[in-house]
């Protein structure tokens, strides 16, 4: 078992539940976090149907919790942070003063759609992307990466897929960029790519823009994207 | 041999020449462009060098010019310009009397490199994108696309190489992106994908600065990127 205990602030939500759900399958201790505690618990619940549905001998040894995101927030060593854009700020507002030591995986992705446009555009905000406001919004001692906008949530969650998609990082920090990529190589299918500095990240959010664009010209549900020409091992 | 003549305006530089080749070894009747059309007679002529060099036999079929850019537009059914962004308004203002019936595509990437700035780093340009500000510069009747950002210089000049990367197609005209797409199956490697319409390049030229940041830590030449989960045939 990893020693990293990871809380998901939005882990009642598509892409946040199919984190948790994976993660805990990975035999990693997961906090599923949500703005109500009752639903946090329900999620909970929920998640460990789903292994014992598909995986029941895997479910024995997980270790899930559900708790309101400040408290979630508070024991947790990694918060992945997949809340809709209208909520980030009051999310990290309300969980600042809990983060201790831990590192901050933003994946908020600003799509349009936050104020009723298209899910294929972005909106522009004034920091260069969700991942920098939120760096603007936490101490500065709280490594902030940005990362995990362009899996399939729908392909997290469920478990006879394997999802296919490289997680692109971004970030200042290569502490905490290294035991993110540990954790991400937890997951089959994930591959965890460097992309720099945390002033990428807009880039990377886009990119979700883009795969919805995809999505709807060939109608399917799980596109991602993955990084040729590395010639990575594994 | 295929119907469609391309003319590539930028054709001395390494990505329209890469192209430039890629094409010629595929049969297509190619026309190099240049600002001075003797750059452009000697591009021909390192073109015709290297496909000797590599595919002696393909060599005899191929069918290359070189000419100035606005004649080279004149003759064309399709032009790519591959020039710097920094070039790119001046180069259309000088070939869009000559455009006729032909589809433009833009293979333009804004990257601050063009005032001094970091290749990682984008200019966010008034239109949008490069190819929105293209789509300005030339007739309305002329089909705007952008494509080729991501595809690596690189690996197109090099024979002994085939590329791996998908070419994100943005643009509102589907018949244009219909004949791209067929001219883009003709080089081995590469594989067209729909990615909306034009508004959506702006994050398919964001995409370049990425790639440019992953090469970098990655200490590699030809990164490029594949979508995937798409269950496409070939």
């Amino acid at each position: 078992m990893s020693e990293e205990k990871i809380a998901i602030i939005g882990g009642t939500g598509d892409l946040g539940f199919g984190l948790a759900l994976r993660w805990a399958r990975a035999g990693v201790q997961v906090i599923i976090g949500s703005r109500d505690e009752t639903k946090a618990k329900e999620a909970v619940q929920r998640l460990q149907k789903a292994l014992d549905a598909h995986a029941p001998t895997e479910s024995s040894r997980i270790s899930v919790s559900g708790l309101e995101n400040a408290k979630a927030a508070a024991q947790a060593s990694i918060l992945v942070l997949a809340v809709p854009i209208s909520a980030q700020v009051a999310i990290l507002k309300s969980i600042r003063g809990s983060l201790g030591n831990a590192i901050l995986v933003d994946a908020t992705v600003p799509l349009a759609a936050a104020l009723g446009g298209k899910p294929t555009r972005m909106l522009r905000l004034w920091q260069g992307s969700a991942a920098e406001q939120a760096r603007e919004l936490v101490p500065a001692a709280t490594p902030v990466l940005a990362a995990f906008h362009n899996v399939s949530a729908e392909a997290l969650q469920d478990l006879s897929v394997t999802p296919e998609c490289d997680i692109l990082v971004c970030g200042d920090d290569e502490a905490a960029k290294q035991t993110l990529f540990r954790l991400v190589k937890l997951i089959p299918g994930l591959r965890p790519i460097d992309a720099g500095p945390l002033e990428m990240s807009g880039i990377v959010e886009g990119i979700t823009a883009l795969l919805i664009s995809v999505n709807r010209r060939y109608r399917v549900h799980h596109s991602g994207i993955r990084i040729t020409g590395l010639d990575l091992k594994a």
